[in-house]
């Protein structure tokens, strides 16, 4: 598989490829002749004397000093090591893979004046395997300069690198694919750096497990209104389209497809009437996700598709000026929002377990135990999902203005991006564990009921969870069945299976 | 002024109109017949045997109790009263009138079945200015139940209204418009009461409000960056258009509109290269605001013009179903994020301010004192606005998910959706504060400056400030000056000055 | 009632006597004699070359410029006037006392060199009733200077005054009263201003309020668990002095008070064996807020009681040096806590409440309806309360690390501590209106049960509630009850019965 | 080392001793025969009829119905498998160990009844090293039921331990200590389950940790205003006398203590007369960390050292009677306390950062350059330690509300204490990063100063950091120093140096 670069039309699943597939990449001819007309501008305004922010003179602070032309090379490398101030964890193999594609894309769009090689760098690193090893936190998210150096670094052949699963000294992974470490020229250095590139990668992944954590999320839903015996008029178009919310219709459309064929859509209404909201509300609920998706995905996708950097070259009239143009606040702020609408969706989660666990609800026994006075069952596993939510209902707290003013106050702005965006991953992992533990009581409510006519799409979840975890007959260490069901949840077959039975809530040009 | 209602074309404008500017309103023939034809059905189902909720049945964990025709219309009037729960303090006249505006057009969706008589009482209350008491808080926002009842309970001629300026018994105030009290028939009382319109209808006017403070804080910084002597570069078109926010660009639009004529606009790039975040990026950080206020409006004008209850009239078959078509999670997520977005508009404003006391930045003397070592001038009120922005700060802590099972545990998902709103409002009006103090600075630093040739936009701030707040030449009490500049900013003629003279953010559709 | 104030033993008591119950105040001997040494040495000082913080030299970042003698009282007037820089609303009365008495007893220490006139003054204003309006906010928590300025306006017979039930101007009120306007001398403007009076004044009401509140709802409980037919074995004091816990002993100790006499006295183990923990966990959450308002206690009466500005007079050595003595973090932290611990028993009482709804914890009818089919009762109800505690689960939020570093980056430490007062009183507030929706449930349940004999301090809370609120026979809007309620729980000669019926909780040396 | 175990003399200290370093334990001879005589009562109490919670009947939902005698066993080990619910990840050995000896020594008050030989198991599992793998995740704070059954499980030989640094069966590793699986008998289940021990024993831990990381901050500020060339005169006993917060005493004592022999202790008042506050502050912000560990203190060591579970054994009367000594709300919002106190000594340290690197107030040159043209040195890390602060400001936000009402609605109120504690490890470790930033600029700038004259405890740390990091000569990727500082601070050999020479803060009876 190989995918063309070309500034313009990297999509997420296009990252996604890249990053988890290890789809080759290429860059467009268009998108090189930008480059170089690009780089020509830059040595142009090299012997000007209009001062160029982090090109002829210095970055935040020391903007008002001078940088000479015949410093760049030393000048440049300072920077990256200056630069060099990020803090563990490492990055995981996919996200420095996101966090280089990231960059290289928004490179293309030929607002720099990068010279070329480091940007055949990147395609290099990218295509043989060789991944620097980055800390992950550091940023501010007002661009990435303390994380996005350690590409740099490694490009220079300094540092370490994982390659082909070692970790390895930068200068070894270039001698062994035949690479020369780059000679930074001017402006180089801030090219490596300025950019939102670890935010916009990673969350780019992110973005890509939230979509899916609603599937898999709508067919838990599919196998829980089953072990209900619940109502499900309020998934019928009429009522939805009554009220006209998109993303509330699309939801309640892919869990009838989930539910085609089960034995619910025989029964008319329930003699309960009307379910438990956390029943009831799972199309608005799962559709308020989808749009704080869909929000994150229309500016992240301008994002990873456009400069976000600064300063920006007008080859019209061959200037580079000061912008502001990695300002991410509006995407940061959808994060934000999204991690708030999964913590519906887990709290809706959470009330329906309970539900499950409950005989007023279910008319099958207490904790859906097989033998009542004897086997315990789900008696006390309601503690570790609620404890689970409870660290949801912490991560969602915000952190986006928690900033200082730094860089001799210069600095006063700033979105802490790739920690909201690492909240949210967070957020989804816990959702996966909470997701599992309501997939056990539905399964085994299912058992109970003896339900055979399942929908498609529980049909699905039901037997690849029945795979891992059997019908629990007596008490045994729960702990490994949350586990699997975790694995069983996370495991890419299964939403790729749900999708192609059920339909997919995925966005246009995903 | 007359605007017709017909429950699908309601906008924030003309909801403003109504309720701030007395608009008479007409309702379309179209939605008269749809109700008619929805109460029709009621009667009609009245007599079946299938249990609907709210109707035939009772409400919330009564759902399992009858509900026999003779009891109609004291069934529905001790549902009023069981409903009237609220606490206070009291809605003020506007928000009752939004919340009223906002029940009546969804009721034209014809989804209810409410009498008509009902209907044609919410009109003559807004026509005739009866307003209802409403205690303002005892929401879940999941249906404003609590409070939309006290409409209700005055429709039946009982509680307090606030009419002609007095607080009078609602039966005084019926009598003197020549109305009768209603006589609540099926289904009436839920149909009343089961609206989030509480939430939509003050979210309408707050929305308007975040949207004006939008625009007047790109006048206050047009006046802030005149009186930094800053650099406008970065909102040429060139840098936004390479970056491909449209929100971004709108504001950099706005503001060269505001600029336009101003003395900086002939400068070259500045000798300081780049200002300080706080000022260079305005557009995309306001930018993000307007994004969040988008999002909101999108689902919001959808929500004003469909039906928020439940259970929902399908009149193709004849049909009342259970479905959850008051959920708006969506628009409430989307007031927490506009309530995030504001915060950094707020903390940008701070900076800004504390940037134009200090020399370091403007050239100008420390604290904008005329006379350093004799007048103190600005120099305690950073205090002030950093202490109204840490209250933002606090306000924008989510709230939405902190919800209990109730009613039985049958309602098990909320959205806190009316203090979610409220909150919103609060950090508006902080921000005027804040906003007024940084105009203070600005008007300083440009008459320090001696700026005579203004953008249109900040002369008109400038004007309008100056006309009540002079120049600082003597240290004076500065409550009473920050007091008037929240007046000058909140006062509805600047904005319409600064929409006339620069353009406007207000979306289409509005 | 005459109170000496002498800067050592100032009491909550005391305090509450004078800006409640309008105690007149004398100053002792002693400390007359402290300030008029430290006043010599001022003006002894002030001919010396070394430079004194806010005396001979500016404050904040203006310490760099000298003040002359010559200036000191144009110097010290413009002071007050520049730190006039507050935002409304305006405190209430009994705040503005408290907020003065705090400031003058912290002067009596002796350690600000103030002239003796000034502390006149505040003597003067307390005793005649002038009571200087203050807008609110404005601090962020080091010292409340942009408030405290507003006395000092007043005593110079400049802004405006409250004054017998009257808004009037300053010097009205002073001629009124015989008074002279004061003429600063050195160092008196920073003396009247760099205090956290604000906070700690405000903090000792807010403080006051807490106690209150944990008796009362100590008293609620009692009614409740009685209305339950609960389980009072974990009172008893054999548990709860196994545990240890000295605050959850003292609070079982007072509930077994307020419980004696009961008929749950005399039963043995219920069949139930164990109430929910929201019954059943009480001594030891309500202990939670007693330790939190002991560890505020401590620390606010050693602030009471000792100087809290800078720079402090060494009488020992003749020095004024510059120290940190207005910072307050551990008791503003405190006060934190103190919400958080408030939340708990707030959530507490909810879910309480909502037991006492359910037939399978009472025995009794659904929502304690007299009659089910007919009478709706307590139906909704559950909404306000729920609403109230998430606004209480908003306020705890923490903010106290929420500042900026203003003043030329010199302040960069803070604490917003007039914002932590008052969000724990808003705290408190809300929970009252809680408490009042529980009571409203346990008289009923009470009633529903028959009881009649109830423990000493039930019977005290039942009678009052019953005075004001009859048994809910039929459906009525109950926000008036929930109003009536909150009265009933709010006024003082409640929790006066109670303390004298069944002991109380107020710490030694209150 | 050994240390005897008695149910009532556990400190802190001797917790860390066994946790850490592999001290050896007895039992007391007297908490044996309380064991004994429990157990007696227990078997008394089997045959008689009143109810026992989790002994005659079961837990939580389940405590309707009966357990009878012959199903001990077999109910017991089902208990035991039921609630083995948590989620990992795994906790660390000496984690491991602090959950034993907290649940032994309460065990030891004999209050619960349990058998012998599961007493003896916990001192073998301690004394051998078998470390029972225990999921970290899954409690919500109201005894950490779901967790301390992993410690069961490995006593009846059943799943995994860390034994000797391997991961094996708990069969193995008991059969390679010649140890015999338990069988469990009546009440056993519940008295191995029902405790706090995993959020006490980790909090021990967490609380030893944030004393050390304090008197380290002490000695990082002490480098620093040594860096700085700052004013010490705020840290003299007198000014902090006149105060008399007894925690802002200690500290400034302690860092007289650490700024003996300085050459700051020989200077006057500075020319700068006041250091910004994050300086001048240091003995009140650190203070009010002291206090909150104290208050954590006070409550962690009575609940080491006493009961912590339900039902409790009342000798004296020889009943078992239903309780809430599982209530820990007091110390677990004690913690969140001390994490907001330890954010402001987060921020403190990073604006004493910030000033370091301005000339502004240190006279030194810019992000301390050794070279300010050529080297660009501490420029981009302020990003690193600001997002670090961030991440902690995230972290205080409180958690301690959020639960939901479980178990059939009994369970509703809890605590979350385990993520508590957690939350607040994470800001210790963030806070040390932070504290290593600081250190490598006190550091270079005290070189910079050409600094000879060290305090005896800044003398200690300079030392230290200088063995582990060169002075910066030429830029250089700073990740890696900074890793290096937080090695050379954690480094226990570090605290022990510094409390040798300057003094401990360490409480009584810690």
């Amino acid at each position: 598989m190989t995918i063309i670069l070309d500034g313009a039309s990297l999509t997420i699943q296009s990252l996604i490829d890249i990053t988890h597939h290890q789809a080759q990449i290429e860059i467009s001819e268009e998108a090189f002749e930008r480059l170089k007309s690009s780089r020509t501008l830059v040595f142009k305004l090299s012997e000007s004397d209009v001062p160029i922010y982090g090109f002829t003179v210095g970055v935040g602070w020391n903007k008002d000093k001078k940088v000479f032309g015949r410093y760049f090379a030393e000048y440049n490398r300072n920077l990256i090591y200056a630069h060099c101030v990020s803090v563990g964890p490492y990055l995981k193999e996919e996200e420095t893979r996101a966090v280089m594609v990231s960059r290289l894309n928004a490179l293309l769009s030929g607002r720099t004046g990068i010279q070329l090689e480091v940007v055949e760098m990147y395609k290099a690193f990218l295509n043989a395997g060789i991944h620097p090893r980055i800390p992950s936190r550091g940023s501010v998210g007002e661009a990435d300069i303390a994380n996005l150096s350690h590409i740099g670094l490694a490009m220079l052949g300094e540092g370490e690198v994982d390659y082909k699963g070692r970790i390895v000294p930068a200068a070894d992974a270039l001698m062994a694919e035949g690479l020369k470490p780059v000679v930074l020229g001017p402006k180089d250095g801030l090219s490596i750096v300025s950019s939102s590139a670890l935010a916009a990668g990673t969350g780019a992944i992110v973005l890509d497990q939230a979509l899916k954590v609603v599937e898999i999320a709508n067919a838990v839903y599919a196998l829980s209104v089953e072990g209900l015996d619940g109502n499900i008029t309020p998934l019928r178009p009429e009522p939805n389209m009554a009220r006209g919310m998109p993303s509330q219709s699309a939801c309640a459309a892919q869990l009838r497809g989930m539910l085609s064929g089960s034995y619910l859509e025989k029964k008319g209404i329930s003699k309960t009437l009307q379910d438990p909201l956390s029943f009831r509300c799972v199309a608005g609920i799962h559709g308020a996700v989808l749009d704080a998706i869909e929000y994150v995905h229309r500016f992240l996708a301008i994002h990873l598709n456009a400069t976000d950097d600064n300063p920006c070259i007008i080859p019209e009239s061959e200037e580079i000026i000061s912008c502001c143009n990695f300002e991410i606040t509006n995407w940061v702020l959808g994060f934000e929002m999204l991690g708030q609408a999964l913590a519906h969706l887990s709290r809706s989660a959470c009330h329906r377990t309970i539900k499950l666990s409950d005989p007023y609800f279910t008319g099958l026994s207490r904790f859906l135990s097989p033998d009542e006075g004897v086997v315990q069952a789900f008696q006390t596993i309601q503690k570790p999902f609620t404890a689970l939510d409870a660290e949801i209902r912490h991560l969602i707290n915000p952190v986006s203005t928690d900033y200082y003013s730094v860089a001799g106050e210069i600095e006063d702005h700033a979105t802490n991006a790739p920690f909201v965006v690492q909240k949210t991953a967070k957020i989804i992992d816990n959702l996966y564990y909470i997701l599992g533990i309501e997939a056990l009581h539905a399964a085994q409510a299912v058992d109970l009921r003896r339900v055979t006519a399942h929908g498609k799409g529980s049909k699905v979840l039901y037997e690849s969870l029945r795979d891992a975890v059997p019908f629990l007959e007596q008490d045994r260490p729960l702990s490994y069945d949350i586990q699997k069901a975790y694995e069983v949840l996370t495991d890419s077959s299964l939403i790729e299976s749900i999708r192609k039975t059920a339909g997919t809530l995925m966005p246009e040009n995903w």
